[in-house]
């Protein structure tokens, strides 16, 4: 008998779990609903089409044309699930109602919409789907002044997508730096430095306390003090799209997001579901650097993710390990990456770390194009692991970022990772001791 | 009492430990003894500064004044290290003795000479030190044909220079594929390949057998052919100069060099000889991947062995880990890496392996600046362990292969990198899936 398998979301997660399930059963009929327009497109990617870097069209890879011809599967555009019934094995959408052998549920992520006057102007916009893109960037015209309110990291990219298109940007934030939460205050404030001398202006420490305007957007109010502007674009974060898990009544943990064992398999009152999975932004995960949960909601994770779903729903057999949750950025022209804890996940987890800091170049010194790079590593102070990284640099953050990474869940301490460093060399790519091995250097003078 | 610390050698080994011992102990009186001319610079920049891309007083970074003036450290160029007394704790140098209470040996390597003739001929050159590369800088004008033997990193960055300047290059290499042993012959065909369509001609599989000429080099004779030529680099590989260690009568190991302690001690008849150390090209180590001996002979090993031996021959504690010996050079424009064992390094230690492979972009492939990158990666077939990887790509192949060293040594399967893969993801700096997980995704299938 052939296997159903039912797909909710068309994200990073839904569309490579349903390719993975193709993979692993040549014949299972698989169904993916979405309530998107567009499929398999990188999100990231949405600041550089609002700029016009790169066209609407190249950035989605696929259209469901193409996977209902190339990979039988059926992807149902503008469908919003209703309900599903994991007794009877169903789920209902758009009145119809379809069975299925294995579920997987990967509806993601949505913005976080602050309960204040004026959110629901006209010109108070998102930035999640390509719909989302193309509303924004056909607003564009008649606007001088644009407020983003949300100083992650997509609220810089599309902070200085905004500024190249020529416009004044005011970036708006709760926190009292720039990407909270990921970076920690001394090397945020180096970004946000780069990004003022670029033009951008920082409102830092202000709760957004209203979108100021009658029928269209006139400024927003924060911290006490109005600013001026034709558009408000919120890059507030993103919470886990818990609908249809808690229609289900699937056990959502302490970060709001939908428990999965190492298989993607969702629990009911500590029971795992039979035969239904979950992966992408509607899940948390266990953090490989300390015990306890953590939120990855990346885009790499989320296709890592929706290939163990969709391998373990269509009989196959993957599983998930825990996360350190590397990212980078590109903002301007430099990348600014992390991963594991910086100092303010630390403390949620009551850690007290100690940092190690080092600043050098991303190749020889002799070399006329090195960029310069700065790299911080932390440690716990009671075990001396290390526990997060994070580097500024003109290039080669990522490579670095994912090799910390690595070290860091293998669960080295800092004086072992020195004992074990080696970097590869030459001129052109790298100091004869990569910055990152300076940083640890550093770092373990501090444990003295 | 002040510490006495002579050190013999001044390259990354010997003047980085000069420089720790300095650090560590503030008084000691440290002299180091070297046959150069010219110390602390890179010997991997030696082919840029004969193209004329950089200048020769650039690539030095400092000059024995330097370290005199800022470091109190006693640098005696241009002399030769007659022998030293171990027992009396001396070393003789230009007819006069100097004692010592830490002794760190950093005698380096030699250019391996094929004992063929005519490699005595005037025109047989090697790239060693700053003095060799002025030389064949001086003598580029007459010539028009140059014979590179040896297809190593050196060799290969060498006739990319010598391309550059308008001269016709022949590499010719006794194994039948350029970078042996570092590199699998599928990764060097296409390093090869890429080379011959700049106009680089290839001899493969043929020993070179004499130098012709009379007065002066007239060509190469290898595998049964001459090759005319007016100049001849020797590219042949280092072996450790081991002329100190044997007269003091350190213990020499299966690969001919010196066998050290993780204090970075040598051994007399295998026991530690008190207060004496050693490091970089003259030292053999143990590799982080197979239980064995191995060689790592390169400069960002010797700076981390030099930072050990020097902080513990000034009375500090350091320790130096087995080595995987990560790797990288750029050969015009693109970036060629590797990690621990290739399957000819594998064949050495009897262990059999299996070969994961992908291909795939440095960046989002919607990013028009996306090069093309290869990741082979290496398990071996009875315990599933990553034990090597390669990488072939246009840009970012550094921090990835240190990636993967980061991984191979602490001794993951396979499977295991796979159910904790992460990598940092922006479209401009890498795939959402990076080439490296697809390499070992690839890898994974062929073990099941």
């Amino acid at each position: 008998m052939v296997r159903e398998i039912i797909i909710i979301g068309s994200g990073a997660a839904g569309i490579t779990a349903a390719s993975s399930a193709r993979k692993t059963d040549p014949d299972a009929k698989i169904t993916v609903f979405t309530e998107d327009v567009d499929i398999a497109y990188s999100p990231c990617a949405i600041p550089w089409a609002i700029e016009g870097k790169i066209a609407w069209d190249i950035m989605v890879m696929h259209t469901p044309e193409h996977y209902s011809e190339n990979k039988n599967i059926n992807v149902l555009t503008r469908t919003k699930v209703d309900s599903v019934d994991d007794a009877a094995k169903t789920v209902t959408a758009g009145g119809r109602t379809y069975r299925y052998d294995s579920l997987i549920v990967a509806t993601g992520g949505k913005v976080f919409m602050p309960q204040i006057n004026g959110v629901g102007l006209d010109g108070v916009l998102v930035v999640r789907t390509v719909q989302d893109g193309k509303r924004i960037q056909s607003r564009l015209n008649n606007v001088k002044k644009v407020a983003v309110c949300g100083a992650g990291a997509i609220g810089l990219e599309m902070a200085v997508a905004l500024l190249n298109l020529g416009k004044e940007v005011t970036v708006v934030e709760m926190m009292d730096q720039v990407l909270p939460r990921i970076a920690d205050k001394d090397m945020a404030d180096r970004v946000q430095k780069y990004l003022e001398d670029k033009g951008i202006k920082f409102v830092l420490g202000a709760p957004m306390q209203a979108v100021n305007g009658t029928d269209k957007v006139s400024g927003v109010a924060a911290g006490g003090r109005d600013y001026p502007c034709e558009m408000v674009i919120l890059t507030t974060g993103v919470r886990a799209n818990t609908d249809i898990p808690k229609q289900i009544g699937l056990d959502i943990g302490q970060l709001g997001a939908v428990v999965v064992s190492p298989t993607l398999q969702p629990y009911k009152r500590g029971r795992i579901v039979p035969d239904v999975f979950a992966a992408g932004d509607v899940i948390q995960l266990e953090s490989a650097v300390m015990p306890g949960p953590t939120m990855s909601q990346l885009g790499s994770s989320a296709v890592r993710q929706g290939m163990v779903a969709g391998t373990n729903a269509a009989g196959g057999r993957a599983l998930y390990g825990p996360v350190a949750s590397p990212w980078v950025s590109v903002i301007g022209d430099i990348e600014i990456a992390g991963t594991g804890l910086s100092i303010g996940l630390a403390a949620w987890y009551g850690v007290e770390v100690i940092c190690g800091m080092a600043d050098g170049l991303t190749r020889a010194r002799y070399d006329p194009d090195a960029k310069s790079m700065i790299v911080k590593v932390l440690a716990d102070t009671a075990s001396r692991r290390l526990i997060g990284a994070q580097i500024i640099a003109g290039e080669g953050a990522t490579g670095r970022i994912d090799w910390l990474t690595s070290a860091i869940v293998s669960g080295m301490t800092a004086e072992d990772f020195l004992i074990r460093a080696e970097n590869a060399y030459c001129p052109p790519t790298s100091m004869v001791k990569d910055v990152v091995i300076s940083a640890v250097e550093d770092l373990c003078e501090k444990l003295k």
